[in-house]
């Protein structure tokens, strides 16, 4: 068995001028991964002839698969499937299921009379196998050359990821014999990337080669990760497993969780797990830390709710901090955070709450208190913990790290109390 | 003059199994396009040495500027700085700047002591001009070959950004006769990708061939960007401005902004125009519309906060919808955001307010009430709007779905009132 290896194509102007954030090549990736598929290469090129076939001719020789998206749409700008059709030597011809497919989302889905220029979806080259997409106008299209597999999606998530699951992966599965990626991955907090190498380098040293450690910090945290390729389908044994936990040892002071979780999936599991429920103060997240929390299916069991509160007023008035902690000690102190904490608390009624209140910049700092300082408090009705973090990074990012180290500081609070 | 081009490539195993999405790319596009330098590629490769030199033959082919971001970490998996000494054929050296500044973030910043690896990233390819990275402890690196720049930077954005804005770009402006880019963006909502191009598509054919028009739809808006290249610096007149302003005319019952501005940019600009503040009351989107509110810097001015209802007692008990309202038309209804809304207004006393409740899914749904489906409310003292929307995305995009259409129907509300 060898390695089957992919390239991933996003094609258009947008992607290089840095208006859109490329999401789809991640998530391609990850599912190529879990299927067995080594990615071994990412291209985004503009919407040019020359450019989409320079990158057609040279990830064909690259990979095994080479799975695009983009330049779909109905609009001019969008000309993959003229390229790919020329590429391929076929001429365009309608498709009846892609016709079918057109027509009935604008009667039935978008209620709408299907324009001509959405109609010109349902042509197709005459030279691949057409994979109708339930969730959009524009049809996957496969195409075979030389042993190798190029399909062609569209670039819209969504539908992209709906043609991935339903008939991309399981074509791949059935074309080519796969091996086992097996990944086993550990989260930390509280150690940086280079104390964390430095603790651990007598065991890195010690890996057999198959096996991989690969360190991959996000958000003032470090995901450890230990990965190894199977090809032997019959004997898929490997030391991955004894190296994970002798790792664990290592790690255990700094240890968040020891699969492949995210924070906030981790504190909604330990919520669960005892049967509690928690809730949110937040004034300089405004909201980030309740959208973490909410983004997990099922949060609505194990959270209440959040007062965003913004303002001074909406301190005093929802959270009844006290008039003069805010005018003695600021907004971003330890006093006003124990208060928003206590407030939050009896408000919502929750076993758990964290208050956050800090400066995210670019103004508001001071030399007393400068941008990236932030207060927040952790607790129950019998007991509560502060801390004080200083970020020297830009809003965005302050928000975001805040965020995840308030849910870490409670993730603590709740394993111990 | 000529057109100055640019390739991208970013380096790491994460990058190709998905564990990350590549954020730093679209940045240093945005950037690079501002400066007038055209991204002709961007690629993505791992920890790879032949990859890696792979890219750089290639990317040195196409393009005048090669900027690299990652594998500059101080981990064994990091291997960019040594693939780099080996390609331009350089030794490394201890750079006496970089060694300063690594003591300096240990001892001054991260407050331990620098650690024998962390030492490391002190050392350079004698080839390359150092670039100081003031954020963190890998130095960037310049290397000149064939009257083409390399750059290698890390991956970790902060310190890139630091890089490229101090370093990268006044470099790129001092070594080439750049030409300027000029776009001209409106974004739209309450129209699709086809229907607007069905509807403009005269206006599309008489641009001249040196004005582009590009469709970049995002969560269920659309923007519309025009664009061209001027080369000659004495005469930056063009066109672009009257054919923007005809297609401004064209879009008019569609039109957000006319500036590239982001939706929550547009709403805080009304409302201190109006000297108005607004307020938010959440369910489905559990904190996320308020999170995009004070993403906004300054958004304090406007904003006063919001209350996260995600439990019915929440609705009850802070926003005081009435138990009978909640038993009998369910928090998924028309009823339950108008009392929403009326007891956000009342509780946190401001102009305007928007108030939501929804499915996200991927459970929770009903017949009556499939996942995706919200009603939301906006409203002042005087006067409400409610509108229902159905959604048929997964629970993440549902979410920001849900969070920009309920702001655009705020911001129409608050332009007619």
């Amino acid at each position: 068995m060898k390695n089957i290896n992919a390239s991933i194509i996003t094609i258009g102007d947008e992607l290089l001028i840095g208006q859109v954030i490329d999401t789809n090549s991640s998530w391609i990736a990850k599912q190529l991964n879990a299927a067995g598929v080594s990615v071994k290469r990412r291209v985004a090129v503009g919407d040019s002839e020359e450019e989409i076939i320079k990158a057609l001719d040279e990830e064909g020789k690259a990979s095994d698969i080479i799975l695009m998206t983009g330049g779909l749409g109905p609009t001019s700008d969008d000309i993959t499937k003229n390229v790919l059709c020329n590429y391929f030597d076929g001429k365009l011809i309608v498709d009846e299921g892609a016709l079918r497919n057109v027509k009935y989302l604008f009667e039935k889905v978008f209620k709408r009379p299907v324009s001509e220029v959405s109609l010109k979806q349902a042509e197709v080259p005459d030279v691949c196998e057409v994979i109708q997409n339930k969730r959009g106008s524009a049809p996957g299209m496969i195409f075979r050359k030389e042993n190798k597999i190029y399909v062609s999606m569209p670039g819209v998530p969504y539908e992209m990821q709906g043609i991935i699951e339903e008939s991309v992966i399981p074509l791949i599965k059935e074309k080519f014999e796969l091996p086992t990626i097996i990944h086993r991955t550990m989260l930390t907090a509280g150690i940086g990337e280079s104390a964390l190498a430095e603790m651990i380098q007598g065991f890195e040293k010690s890996l057999p080669k198959e096996i991989k450690l690969a360190y991959l910090p996000s958000y003032g945290m470090v995901r450890l990760r230990l990965s190894t390729i199977v090809f032997d389908k019959k004997n898929e044994d490997t030391d991955i497993d004894s190296y994970f936990d002798e790792l664990k040892i290592l790690a255990k002071d700094f240890l968040v969780t020891d699969i492949d979780d995210s924070l906030p999936v981790v504190v909604g599991k330990l919520l669960k797990s005892k049967n509690k429920k928690m809730s949110t103060a937040e004034s300089c997240t405004g909201g980030y830390i309740a959208h973490l929390i909410t983004t997990v299916p099922g949060s609505s069991k194990y959270y209440e709710g959040s007062i965003v509160s913004y303002s001074y007023n909406i301190k005093e008035t929802l959270l009844d901090v006290n008039e003069n902690t805010l005018s003695t000690y600021g907004a971003v102190s330890e006093e006003t955070v124990i208060e928003m904490l206590k407030g939050l608390l009896k408000k919502l009624n929750t076993d758990y709450g964290v208050a956050v209140s800090g400066i995210m910049g670019p103004d508001g700092g001071t030399e007393e208190k400068p941008v990236g300082t932030v207060w927040m408090a952790v607790g129950n009705a019998e007991n509560y913990q502060t801390q004080k973090i200083n970020l020297r990074f830009k809003r965005e990012r302050n928000i975001e790290v805040t965020a995840m180290m308030a849910l870490n500081f409670l993730r603590k609070f709740i394993v111990a109390n």
